[in-house]
């Protein structure tokens, strides 16, 4: 019996996969339930099924539920994570600002959703491509340094080499920044060529999140969905143009 | 000597006002430090040279300061006045419940701050109309009853009469629930009047919050910025066509 629960779309990493890399860090037993077979409860049309019986009821995936407790935003289910397995140090000033770092990068995160959705997340892309271009160009422009340049400016003062966001402990706001990185270098790989000498401490702390054996080794497992176009980091090249 | 010093800019409600409608509810004492007058470290400059300074860094206002915290993101300011003032459970559960609901409401800030601004944040709103039209479409059609329609359902399930968000004691989610439909309501009036049948719960707690006597007297007060459209909900009368 798995000690948790995940509820998410099964065939993106999207906002879930935040959760799979805290749970697969901790090494904690897991069933990423809409990813079973369908006679087993897995698909899409379960996991909708699903989000409607949770109480108290959740608004949007992912959802994780542990014993009694159901907790959906994901911010909010890395927060409980961070405290039962170490990924987040214990007292509150250390909690309140791994936190803080985790809502920064959830607002990087839906900013990047939005290049591709700027009109609405029920249209399709094709339907919105001009608005996208525009919404693109601004957020490689500007917000993409503006939050990039945070995160290796907090990463430097962080003093001590070998430290990540919270200090020498790793937290789980370091495997979210690995993942956002990651992803943006699948989305946009020109846009951040031309960042990557300004973000040399970035770029060692997610050289560091995927050499820790766990995730080296989720990584490389079927467990670890590809990036593709149907997450929030889609590759169309009409968006990253130089 | 105050408590407490929030940082934000002085000429708007923006996500500044989830942490004053804390404060005023807790009866905290707090400089509202960038609405002082100028010789006295108020105004926008010193807000963006403060906001410089501080350590750790936020990455954006709304800042919070109480003695050597400094806290930003409005969710990770109002757990921490949660817990301080008696403004959310303080079992685990109630916590990450209410942390769940304030994210959810950020979340429909976010959106309904993007109805007016779909492009970039740093163009005019003139500079991309015809966008935030469609954006506000769907926003009003779709996103509206979908978060609003949330929130009802959550109150109906809470039982007891008189029940906020998070049972019967209130929450800070009850009184940013109160700050965000007052809010759609003065940006989107017509969309807001065909919701209201469908959210009686909504309103009756809106109506409560207003009443309690902190809120009142703050409401009443010249402390209270009024709505306007420098501010997250912009009344624009040609985004709430019906």
């Amino acid at each position: 019996m798995a000690d948790y629960q995940l509820h998410y779309w099964p065939g993106i990493q999207g906002r879930g996969e935040f959760v799979r890399l805290a749970l697969e860090e901790a090494g904690a037993p897991y069933v990423d339930v809409a990813r079973l077979p369908q006679d087993e409860g897995g698909g899409e049309r379960a996991l909708a099924r699903m989000l409607g019986e949770l109480a108290p009821p959740p608004f949007a995936p992912p959802v994780l539920v542990a014993e009694r407790l159901v907790i959906a935003q994901t911010a909010n289910i890395l927060m409980f994570l961070g405290r039962e397995h170490d990924l987040a140090p214990r007292e509150q000033t250390g909690l309140l600002w791994v936190n803080q770092l985790q809502l920064t990068l959830a607002d990087l995160v839906a900013e990047a959703h939005d290049t591709h959705h700027p009109i609405a997340a029920s249209l399709y892309y094709e339907d919105q491509k001009a608005e996208a271009r525009a919404k693109a160009e601004h957020f490689r422009r500007e917000r993409m340094p503006k939050y990039l340049g945070y995160f290796e400016r907090v990463l430097a003062g962080g003093g001590e080499s070998g430290a990540g966001l919270a200090g020498a402990t790793l937290c789980y706001a370091d495997l979210s920044l690995f993942q956002v990185v990651r992803g943006l270098e699948y989305a946009f790989p020109n846009a951040m060529r031309a960042l990557a000498p300004k973000l040399t401490e970035v770029w060692s702390l997610v050289e560091r999140v995927e050499r820790r054996p766990r995730i080296a080794a989720y990584l490389a497992s079927p467990r670890r969905i590809a990036f593709n176009e149907d997450g929030i980091f889609r590759h169309y090249p009409e968006l990253d143009e130089p």
